[in-house]
């Protein structure tokens, strides 16, 4: 469960028949996209979107990735995605993520992952201030 | 089949899981992605590697592809793509494709993938004279 | 375009982050993934939803696959996918789409499915009547 | 780095165009690709292949996935996962892995994966005899 005071963004869609295998469920490596589309969302929905980082010559590289499997998703279900900040550093940012069935809020999976900062040549940077000043306040602080 | 006096070069590789769908079979979509793997491969077997074409500012963009499936494949399965230069223009060069199973020799798939040489910018440019002159020769001319 | 009297249903989605390449634009592979959600999204406007249709026993495998990628779509945009049934046949249905860009409505790509109805076995059958009354009356009949 | 005495398996394979993402280098999901395919081939070289614990009607479904990425990878360029055996239980079974560049020996990315045996039904199942025969003397024991 999200920490007391976290600010949490939903983001809501369905399983794409691609995204199962021949176990008749998600594939595992689907859940990576997910969390990514959320995250991207989250980043949209705080008013810092994704996308204007990237157009400011930064990008988001995923350092480390940890994903508990919970229960089993399947083709055309929805699947809500919860994401928080877990912790704002200068230079990297660590999201959470509950990913979750609607209808029952069957827990399907828990999430962390770290990203750091990096300009086109792939050089660590500091977070660009406009970012930082929006997420830092969102952090996880209890 | 592939026209008498074509060359055809033959890359081979298996099924992963994760390119499998609830269908219990490889999903249409894993096809779009062995063809550029054989592609990419074809191109490494005549000498003039894909990844060069890159490094000079160039890339081939897919600019029509069209697949014919005639028989499922499987997890773990072998997979052959034989490949081969249907067309060479200045600007634009055809494969052709055969996507088999190996011990049975299942013609599983058959497809056309027509790519056209673009700079970084993505304008539409002529392939450097390296590439026509080692691919040119390699067409069907029947 | 859409013939006229084609009853098109649309479907909107965002480009994920994981659907680029690094040529910095969709790649071509994810556009299959794309006419895959379109057409499942059609089934559901329709009354006719694909979950109920492997629910009973039946999938539909895709059988043809022609895509013209026409301009670049690039990470974040929106897409729009129209979607319409070509032609409806005892134990094949054949959609078109077009993938435009809303803001501009530029065309990104325009593609044929042919998918052929089977059973769990993986045998030919016929679609179930409640399908094929459904989606008959949607097809182009110019 | 494998601990002392772990029974190491290696699997090398090229990075495919469609795994790369706008950032020009691998997506971080794809390694989760890379991950299967090295497990998938692991037990293939320990002479338990995966696909017959599949056929016996048991699948190792993931239950959690950690990975640090340290360097990004390019397409084209050969990869090697290196696999081994951290934990064998009656029914599940936890596999470490490093991911390297074999020229410079750089290493990409290190992850663990915890697998439990479950059947056709999703209910978990402790792991076949033959398959614990076999992977039991290879588990760490330092």
């Amino acid at each position: 469960m999200p920490p007391t005071g976290a600010q949490v963004k939903e983001t809501t869609f369905r399983v794409r028949y691609a995204e199962t295998d021949l176990m008749g469920i998600v594939h595992h490596a689907s859940y990576v996209i997910y969390l990514e589309e959320a995250r991207v969302d989250f980043t949209r929905q705080i008013g810092a979107p994704y996308l204007d980082l990237e157009a400011e010559g930064y990008s988001l590289a995923v350092s480390e990735l940890h994903i508990r499997y919970k229960a089993p998703a399947r083709f055309d279900q929805q699947i809500i995605v919860r994401t928080w900040l877990e912790e704002v550093q200068s230079r990297a940012v660590t999201f959470s993520y509950e990913v979750v069935e609607p209808q029952t809020q069957t827990l399907l999976a828990t999430a962390q992952a770290r990203l750091i900062c990096v300009d086109r040549s792939g050089s660590v940077r500091r977070i660009p201030e406009t970012w930082l000043n929006i997420m830092k306040p969102l952090e996880v602080t209890s």
